[in-house]
């Protein structure tokens, strides 16, 4: 017995398939299906198929939606003068949790990265455009991620957003609350320093 | 917007089903499954109910297989005098991967554990206990988990197959090679010299 029966070594290839998960993980997760009731497993298989064919892009910001529009952009009572731009649907969440954001969000699928071929084509870019360009949108807070790809995504919609009458912000980099001074690495100390802000 | 979509939701609490994976995880898993191709995704699906239809115990030894009989037992090769008992499938493949051992095994399924309802009829003791009666075992190696609940597992075994004229090892402890002398708490240290073998 050199390898796992067939139909497990492909049970486990999908899992690997999920970034993230090593082949020690997957070996494991795999495994524990087996050990799912039919029930459960039968569940499990349907769930999948299930998000796939119910939830898609909401129209207007590309959020992860089961309707056309998503719950955000559907809210009334959402301030539509605002978009805050990330990169992917689950950050949506992260800013959801805060519940201190009420503007809405535009969600661009990614980061530019010529070298892995993304490129503002491949990006939901000309969607945020047109939502500017529209009018009433008096800022964006481009809350891509504190990486380079993020960085430079940042730099590129702050060009192409320039001859539109809205204001574009980034989310300040610091020191993480809870943090240890001791453990933050330069460059975000750095920026930690320059982002100062004066208590008198 | 308060909570995932209900599709998605409902695909975060299969992957937390899966033991070890905890909320943040099962989010970050679901969410890739929503950005897999739909032949990707129902491949996944499909790959679940393939692996739970297909894959079953052993007859004999309680392994993995997709026969009535596991590679490991049907292997003529195999010496099958000896018999490694372990707690789960995949610590087979643990032992397989080792390459040293010729002999078969015996999956019992689990630990005793009489506080989480676990009691020897939950296992697959009984069958043991037919395998060694049954005259060609000379030797019974259990490898079941260095923990409370594998030690008592093994202690109990070891009392059932004492009116067989078999002999039952139990795996060595001592300190993992490749470990470190400082990190390796007491308790392993101290079994480690209980057991320390004489180089002259």
């Amino acid at each position: 017995m050199q390898e796992y029966a067939e139909p497990l070594q492909r049970l486990i290839e999908m899992f690997r398939h999920i970034p993230g998960i090593g082949g020690k993980s997957a070996v494991r997760m795999a495994f524990s299906v087996l050990s799912f009731s039919d029930e459960e497993a039968t569940a499990f298989s349907e769930a999948i198929l299930d998000a796939k064919r119910k939830i898609r892009p909401c129209r207007v910001c590309g959020n992860y939606t089961t309707g056309e529009i998503c719950p955000v952009c559907a809210d009334p009572d959402r301030d539509r003068g605002v978009i805050c731009v990330v990169e992917q649907a689950r950050d949506v969440l992260a800013f959801e949790r805060v519940r201190e954001y009420r503007g809405l969000y535009h969600v661009l699928g990614g980061a530019l990265s010529p070298m892995n071929g993304i490129t503002p084509d491949s990006l939901r870019i000309a969607g945020l455009r047109e939502r500017v360009a529209a009018g009433d949108v008096r800022e964006v807070i481009v809350a891509t991620d504190p990486d380079v790809e993020g960085e430079a995504t940042a730099m590129y919609l702050c060009r192409i957003l320039a001859p539109y009458s809205v204001k574009v912000a980034r989310l300040a980099y610091g020191i993480p609350v809870g943090g240890n001074l001791e453990y933050t690495d330069e460059v975000t100390l750095n920026r930690a320093l320059e982002g100062r802000r004066y208590l008198s």
